[in-house]
């Protein structure tokens, strides 16, 4: 009998969710809102939800099936035990609520799906390494034991991938590359996990977005970019106006890919990768990304590794990579049995 | 019968090898000169040596014992290819020696080794993997699938565990952590890699010694240190010096820490270990070494770490450490049949 996994993709407004085959073919696929379940309060009902659509969804399909899991691609989710801890826009308190108590903020996801599906083997982890498992199973990453992805988004994810495992550490919560120093400095940005002066408040689509505006005020050139307001401002902007050869865009790249391609550097000094994928919004810049991020990647690297490192382009984005990649969680233990 | 590993440490001015049984007890050991067999054409003669050596210690056992394998540490080893290639200190060219081509001091020391010892299994690592694999079979990380060695000696060495495996990295040459780059300014201490700013020339027994002597310039306070000249100084004096107050020393143990705790934030952040292990010469400086390096790699950590991950110091460390380390690549893989 055919058989399918289910992938699901927890994204803060909406959740998608797909029926996908071991070559990576999207059968079915459907989406519920995330947004309307944001409170505490809510998290019970939109387990329900999720789980009553994806049961319609896979009614709907016309042929016979064995559903083999259900992996699921969330923030701040934890592999080992199958948590969503904490998460910054997910299932909040409410602002009138007195002292909320963060650590009650603990979802035991994996086991409140598998109360809907008993029987069905249920995975999670968080959206960058479900990226790299889906690189590795569908992608660009396909037969390495030894990879990297890179997500490029709002933040920076990091999937890392050693001798055919992903490193998830003891906790469950390893490939937090995004927030690796790159400047300790007093005058470092300020970054969403409270500290200053991390790798994705420089590389990542809020990243050039902030080193944008640095440069409107540096720099004296003419740029259309200044007639956007920072609340308005979206990191493709500075794609199309590097394409027309835009001063402050083309520098705001260069020096994108300078922070981002020295901390590369030393990620390879560390794991030496055999390629590392560059994922996400950001990645789709092309080469006004790829190109100082690889240079400045080779000038910064020890001599041992010059050279020998692939950068590549992720090999499943699209609309659906997110499903493909939690999906890819239950192939890939499959392809291992 | 008994079985024994044999455990052999090349360093650059002796070679020393022993036989270890699975408690990590050493049951006869002996060296022979490395330094002596330095140049280029004397590598055949240094291999014939080591191994007649190996085969007399073998024979002097008075018990009848299965020998199960010949694990080897050694600089810039290649487990993956069983090599040791382009050593700073080990086979080099005679310095008349026009236009030496650096590709041919490539040794395929494993197949060597194996040439004395038909059908005995032989495997090298680096180093600091060695130290790494022995403190998960001897040492302070047994039970550990996720942890770290970090070795303070003239460099800085790493060996990083996850999912109970050795990150070698595709190439296996992975765990240079002593070459991430700290300081990426021009003025930035100049790396023996030819790089500069690399951790290692900060966080090292030479690299306290280099700001030992940065702050003896900047600090006006008497100290005994003053009294040594740079090259007959060893970072041993600064833990001497530290017991008995010496403001310099305890300020290069502070800056030192400071470099090592961020640098050491950063990896958990990469690699979410259960523990860091700090091995070798400086880590033997304590306290001095430890509680700023703890301290800041705390007050550094992202919010998820922070607390959870031991900095413990080495549980095999003594004289014989390399030729336990060593002989672990057996017995670890032994454990694994």
């Amino acid at each position: 009998m055919k058989k399918l996994a289910m992938g699901i993709d927890i994204g803060g407004t909406n959740t998608a969710f797909g029926l996908v085959d071991e070559e990576g073919t999207i059968f079915c696929e459907s989406a519920i809102s995330t947004e309307r379940y944001k409170k505490f309060d809510d998290y019970e009902a939109y387990v329900k939800t999720l789980c009553e659509s994806m049961k319609a969804l896979i009614s709907s399909v016309s042929f016979d099936f064995e559903l083999i899991g259900i992996g699921i691609g969330a923030p701040n989710a934890n592999y080992h035990k199958g948590t969503i801890e904490t998460p910054a826009n997910l299932w909040k308190f409410r602002d009138d609520e007195p002292n909320p108590d963060e650590s009650r903020r603990m979802f035991y996801f994996v086991d409140d799906v598998k109360k809907y599906f008993p029987g069905v083997e249920v995975l999670i982890t968080n959206d960058a390494n479900a990226a790299a498992i889906g690189e590795g199973v569908f992608g660009n990453a396909k037969g390495m034991d030894d990879y990297v992805v890179i997500t490029l988004g709002t933040g920076l994810g990091s999937g890392i991938v050693s001798n055919g495992e992903m490193i998830y550490g003891h906790d469950g919560f390893a490939g937090e590359y995004g927030h690796i120093m790159v400047d300790s400095r007093a005058t470092g940005r300020e970054c969403g996990c409270g500290r200053r002066g991390c790798l994705e408040a420089y590389a990542s689509a809020t990243g050039i977005k902030r080193t944008a505006f640095e440069l409107m005020a540096k720099m004296n050139c003419d740029s259309e970019l200044r007639d956007t307001p920072y609340s308005k401002f979206e990191a493709v902007m500075l794609s199309m106006a590097a394409d027309k050869g835009d001063a402050i865009a083309k520098e705001a790249f260069r020096y994108t890919g300078e922070v981002l391609g020295k901390a590369l550097a030393d990620l390879v000094a560390t794991t030496s990768p055999k390629a590392i994928i560059l994922f996400g919004g950001l990645a789709k810049a092309g080469k006004h990304i790829f190109e100082p991020t690889k240079w400045y990647m080779e000038e910064n690297m020890l001599a041992t590794f010059k050279n020998k490192v692939d950068l590549l382009p992720s090999g499943i984005e699209g609309e659906n990579a997110a499903i493909l990649g939690s999906s890819a969680l239950i192939w890939q233990k499959q392809q291992k049995k």
